[in-house]
């Protein structure tokens, strides 16, 4: 029996794209194999990559001036190699800062342009305290960004995290907080890995979105790119090939051996989005269940607080706290008995953690709101 | 209904691998989720994860003085990652060539080290010829290397191919071709993409070995390390944070989020190979299978010819030429017709190439030796 998996990611996946895994996976399109038996370089596995790319497009509306790349090594790798290829001598990479996940990026890009030349700015963090102390409760707001060089239109690229998976922070989930812009000239990059495709975003304000699947499209070990053309062309030509992206988009993201069976899977997932109605349909239920979920939260006030400013909290991940650890202790384990599971803050922060990506039915929310609104009673 | 598939990689798996992850596939040990879905960091997935590495140790007897990693990227990421991380000022890494990956490692070295410092030399090649001509006929002997510096100790790495999968070339696969060996005190690197696991080879010799998974051992977007823990450790360490071995081997491969289906798949193949006899029954059938097919080769020496020299055969690549590229169209067409697929050589190269790896049944090689002999026997 399933049960309500509210994983942070790897998370859920819709269920009809894993029964079609299941039901292909000896034979794939009556071709005798599983599809990752096939060639990438076949006309079977071809057709699959090129669908999941085309219904990317489709669901997105990317223009025909970006690239959509499929690559390998998650977000954690994207944070290295977009300084390796967009960095260098004199250009300025800036960051903002509002988690674990932007945090890290600044760390790696400080590394690489330490190595490669360059320089990393953090223009804008809402960070507070220090080391395990350190905390985020809400995201930038525009004005608040400052740059490196008063001239804001010689940075190499202004990069941001729209959610903040670990500390439940997002972009553009309340009218209040808007996705970031960049100044005029200065190409802007989005780490979309745990909210990408929760709606339909209009990618022309980015040169460079990445997103690693294992959240809203796939299994792990897939990330995806959607960037300018023009962009991916002034990346470094100094590097080995496998680094630049250029490789991967003169070559249909088949330089080498894509993870063909995880796109595969993110071709299942993306065609579900669309059978289901596309990208709307898929906001609207993301809110139904935010709403409810927040709800829960803020009608039992007393019991249940959520760190995370209203403004800037996620669609995606609902971080929450009880009145104390042994209460919260308690709650995961009796939601587990209610098949509720996934549900545990991330290590480093603690508390509870409920992420309601694409794959969560409203169903799982609302029992999952009638489990807290009972234990808010039994334990208040 | 499967077919024979001879695909060179991806490549074929073995049926009660693939039956494995069907079954379980909406519901994974009764957890009520897939593998897939299940977070990284928590028992169930971390039960898989040290299960494959743990068959990996059993099968080749891995000292306890190496590591296990599990990466992403393929050999092509490989082929920049080891010389970031070993090369620098005042350091050379030797390569051996034998064909394509030989050269495509050499390529991504010149670049790594033209940014970072050190130097790449070719100790030895085959080939001949040049650019679309260039061609390659048999692995090194080890007395044909020669080092940049005449004090060989000073080589940062010697590395090479074990088996060469576009050209069909291997070493160790006869008495007279034998495994390279790096002189005193310098590292042997060896990509074994091709042919790991073929038969349990002798680790201690190794500084570090690599493999991507599509060959022998699972799907692709998973690639094995096996190093010494001694020589990850003499790793760059002003590099990126992904880049260094350190942090995957620090982190027992979960410094990010693994491919975790990709290496459950892997889990699922090294216990097939297990459950088969270990590694000695798959060493006995990969012989059985090359001797069959060679045979049919060499029996209809007229019309079938395999250019590879016989002592440099490999035995998981059987590539070979008919008199005509228009029977060679016609062997492909008449053998998929009875169900054998993925014989075609590599773009590259063109003609005919069987890849026989350990999932791919005796029977599957008999059935297209019958068909070669009755196809010599009506074209020839």
């Amino acid at each position: 029996m399933r049960v309500m998996n509210f994983n942070a990611g790897p998370a859920t996946l819709p269920l009809p794209a894993l029964e079609r895994a299941r039901d292909e996976m000896l034979d794939f399109a009556g071709s005798g194999m599983s599809v990752m038996e096939h060639s990438h370089r076949g006309k079977e596995y071809e057709a699959v990559h090129h669908e999941a790319s085309a219904l990317l497009r489709e669901l997105l509306g990317v223009p025909a001036s970006y690239d959509v790349l499929f690559l390998q090594g998650g977000a954690s790798m994207q944070f290295a190699q977009i300084p390796m290829n967009f960095l260098g001598q004199g250009k300025v990479g800036e960051y903002v800062v509002n988690g674990t996940w932007g945090e890290t990026a600044v760390g790696e890009g400080k590394v690489t342009s330490a190595l490669l030349g360059g320089e990393v700015h953090v223009a804008a963090t809402t960070g507070t305290g220090d080391g395990k102390e350190k905390s985020y409760v809400r995201a930038n707001k525009q004005s608040e960004l400052a740059y490196a060089k008063p001239d804001a239109g010689k940075a190499a690229y202004l990069h941001f995290t729209s959610n903040e998976t670990i500390h439940g922070i997002q972009y553009g989930a309340h009218p209040e907080v808007p996705l970031l812009s960049a100044p005029a000239g200065v190409p802007l990059i989005c780490d979309m890995s745990s909210d990408f495709l929760w709606r339909k975003v209009d990618v022309s304000p980015y040169a460079f979105i990445y997103a690693g699947a294992q959240k809203n499209i796939g299994p792990s070990g897939v990330l995806v790119v959607l960037a300018q053309k023009d962009y991916i062309a002034t990346g470094r030509k100094d590097l080995p090939k496998i680094f630049q992206y250029r490789t991967a988009a003169e070559n249909d993201s088949l330089y080498n051996t894509p993870p063909t069976f995880g796109i595969y899977l993110v071709r299942n997932v993306l065609a579900w989005v669309k059978e289901k109605g596309g990208l709307a349909a898929v906001e609207a239920q993301n809110l139904a269940k935010a709403k409810a979920i927040y709800g829960a939260i803020d009608g039992h006030a007393g019991f249940y607080r959520c760190p995370v400013e209203a403004s800037s909290r996620s669609v995606m991940n609902v971080v929450f706290r009880l009145p104390t650890e042994a209460l919260e202790d308690k709650f995961v384990a009796e939601a587990k008995k209610q098949k509720m599971v996934g549900i545990k803050g991330h290590r480093s922060v603690g508390g509870i953690r409920v992420s309601t990506y694409n794959a969560v039915p409203l169903e799982w929310v609302t029992a999952l709101c009638d489990f807290m609104k009972q234990f808010a009673k039994d334990n208040g």
